[in-house]
């Protein structure tokens, strides 16, 4: 490997941590937990954006953007929200710097401090209740249907690229219901969507499910998700999609007049899949040679590479190559010319292997001669010539191929790592050996739960929305179960 | 008027204000300058972003991600620029908030104390050069084209929605140059990026210049900018592109090797168009009936209103529209039907009228009868009866014209509110009672500037481009002055 790069079975947490700085996605800051976002990390997150804002409009939701900040008594108005996120949150207490009497520099003036401390939004349930209350009077005002593309701030102790960082970005939807039902509905159907949006796009399989109580969203009474599966057999949370009850309304008294005339509290739900989605995808698809993009999400999905000597075949080549281009990008595909006469065509090859770019091109005066190329897929590792004639089609045909290859292999490898056990001591084994999701009966409670974790380090990840619904008895307690729940360990 | 908008004769500020909430593009939220930007604004915004991101994309740019927050010691390595941004930030002290001893609520935790506070950004141009310094050994690795899509905060005093808020959304770009020549090129070519942008779309003509050195960006050696001129006679600055020299780079300690084997620092622009356009867009085209929008950046171009009695007619109009729609849509149109049968057709007219969507389309069981519709521009506020026969091609052609037809109608008003005046009296004369640009002559320097600006509010708004090169004296100063400046009371 002229990578370097650490292989997935020697160390996968190193390889990851390699692989994203390698690729060119992300790095640390000199701001503790918090990431720069690189051009081509970048370049993929905009590609999610972009898929599933349509999504959410075609959904009937529309964009909005609410404050950063939250006023520190906005929080405290739903008792479990700030249990859940008061701990690890940004503080602004202070508006203004000034030079230090000492002239050490500057420091922060005290005489500019705020009358009520501002928290740096973790979510925005409060703030946007607090506004909805104006919006909503009848129930001629439900729905609302609103998101938000934003960023959020969770002061994680313990931070990994795109994983788990201090400030992160997402989308937050809001929505408002006169009925429950509506609302749940509502919740369902965005995991859907992004269910919808993991396989379809990130060719990532997932499982829909509902959390157990205990790992619930805070100020949910019903937490939808996805939870997929990485290479290394640990479970990943994708998104989430909560149903709220009244619980925002009644803190932040946002009643509507019903038709018949009354006075109810609204429902409300939220939803949010983040930049977290880009660890997923990297560690979904890619191997010991670099990152694998499914071509839906590729922001360059076929590069073209000239194998030349000296200046004139060079420019024979460009020639021929424009020509290329134009009958790749006239069917929407989006390509890459790499002509860059200071590096050597292995280097380039070496570079979009690491960089996952699902298809290269590689021309040189042989092939010209010849109306030929060599193409290569990223997915497979394979080569081979093919003809100059129909290659736009081609390519057409491979990128669908790859995104289906990627889905398949990802599908396979998840079903291979789902175990049922019937006892603990199987379920310790499994974990510990195999890893991967445990299917297993569990009595219902906090307390087993709580007890699993702490001897396995296994959570409940959901009870499937397909659960198998069967009589047994919990793997811990022995105690009567109805229905089959997934554990694993999770990022 | 149904709307009940103060007029802009009868007070221009309080009109803007009104017309803002009216036309639910926004509101002030519960945290004191901060906005709430509303699904109607938010979309108009993102039509904005749209065109702009394709633009810097077709010069070359990327896209990339910094953290929010700025260490402290950060802000002040750059001598001017912290002098520029300490005294309006929002500090970060504390990274945890804890329950009360005495049970009062939630409370910061003293045990969480940051070491070094942190800055919310007011602008990002300390942090990205900390991490250009990683990014930048060599020649080869220049230039760095970069933008980021982001929100900023500046703790202003007095605030205004759109036009001075203490959050705001913006783009902010920031690349780096081997040499000054070609940093320089970069930030006049942003400027004028945004000079297109602001006619092509907004349909607001802006004269393009530079900064008088007091009012130039904290940290740049010249800054361009885009200036604008609203309806009241009050200039606003629309965009401003930075050339920074090589100011943050020794700052930062950012040097690349040359081709020659030298070191070398590297040269700096940053440029920056935010939310504040809202504003501008807003006040160049509105009138006392409410929002006027240019096509090319409306949320929704047309909207369909029937008119009927009972739901037979109803559902003979929605047959027919189902149609027209495809069809308008066909075209590249966005289009709304309305047929909610919660209004009447009356107040549609005034939502949509205030709400400023270029074309409305009535149409009756009179007009299913006779192959007509009754077509109603809201730049003209004219209606006329067209065939529905080439209605489609109508639109397009309308469309275009509205466009056109408020571009026309803006830049007229800015011809005619520019003023050529030769000395101090006539300048404050042309001030009070006429407004607009006052086109004089200036001795250079700030001692004059800020007497002017002391006496009469106006500012230097920029120094043209195309300046009139001429001999001349200062009208404050009577000092010989080489060409005219632009002074105007601004936004």
């Amino acid at each position: 490997m002229g990578k370097n790069l650490t292989s997935r079975a020697e160390d996968y947490s190193k390889w990851y941590n390699e692989l994203v700085v390698k690729a060119d996605l992300a790095e640390n800051s000199g701001v503790r937990g918090c990431m720069v976002i690189k051009p081509y990390g970048f370049a993929i997150w905009e590609k999610m954006q972009q898929a599933l804002d349509q999504m959410f409009k075609d959904t009937g939701h529309e964009n909005v953007y609410f404050p950063i900040f939250i006023p520190k008594s906005y929080l405290s108005k739903e008792a479990s929200h700030v249990e859940g996120f008061a701990k690890e949150c940004a503080v602004v207490t202070h508006y203004r710097l000034k030079n230090a009497e000492d002239g050490s520099g500057i420091v922060v003036d005290e005489d500019a401090k705020l009358e009520e401390e501002l928290i740096v939004r973790p979510t925005s349930e409060t703030i946007i209740w607090d506004t909805y209350r104006k919006w909503i009077q009848s129930y001629r005002d439900l729905p609302l249907l609103y998101n938000q593309w934003a960023n959020v701030v969770r002061w994680e102790m313990r931070t990994r690229l795109f994983l788990r960082t201090a400030e992160f970005l997402w989308q937050e939807g809001h929505t408002a219901h006169a009925t429950r039902e509506e609302a749940l509905a509502e919740a369902e159907k965005m995991n859907n969507v992004y269910a919808e949006f993991a396989e379809s796009f990130m060719a990532m399989p997932v499982i829909k499910g509902l959390k157990s109580e205990s790992e619930r969203f805070a100020g949910a009474e019903e937490t939808y998700c996805i939870e997929a599966l990485m290479q290394d057999g640990k479970a990943l949370q994708a998104g989430t999609s909560h149903f709220l009850g009244q619980n925002f309304a009644k803190a932040f008294d946002v009643k509507y007049a019903t038709k018949e005339g009354g006075q109810e509290y609204v429902w409300a739900t939220s939803w949010g899949v983040s930049t977290r989605l880009m660890g997923a995808l990297i560690m979904t698809h890619s191997d010991d040679h670099g990152l694998v993009l499914p071509p839906k999400l590729a922001p360059t999905q076929v590069v073209i590479v000239p194998i030349y000597k000296g200046e004139e075949q060079l420019n024979e080549l460009n020639a021929h190559v424009e020509g290329l281009v134009k009958e790749l990008r006239s069917k929407g595909i989006s390509v890459k010319y790499d002509n860059r006469d200071t590096h050597k065509p292995g280097f380039k090859f070496n570079e979009y292997e690491l960089k996952g770019v699902p298809l290269r091109i590689a021309i040189g005066p042989r092939d010209l001669e010849n109306g030929t190329y060599e193409l290569a897929r990223r997915d497979t590792l394979t080569k081979e010539t093919v003809s100059a004639d129909g290659i736009s089609e081609l390519v057409v045909k491979l990128l669908d191929e790859i995104q289906e290859n990627l889905w398949t292999k990802a599908l396979n490898h998840r079903s291979e790592n789902i175990t049922e056990v019937e006892d603990y001591d199987t379920f310790k084994q499994v974990l510990d050996q195999k890893g991967g999701f445990v299917s297993a009966h569990w009595d219902g409670t906090a307390e087993t739960e709580d007890r699993i974790k702490e001897e396995t380090k296994a959570t409940i990840r959901c009870i499937p929305l397909d659960q198998k619904r069967e009589e047994g008895s919990c793997i811990y307690s022995g105690k009567p179960s109805t229905g089959r729940v997934l554990f694993a360990k999770a990022y």
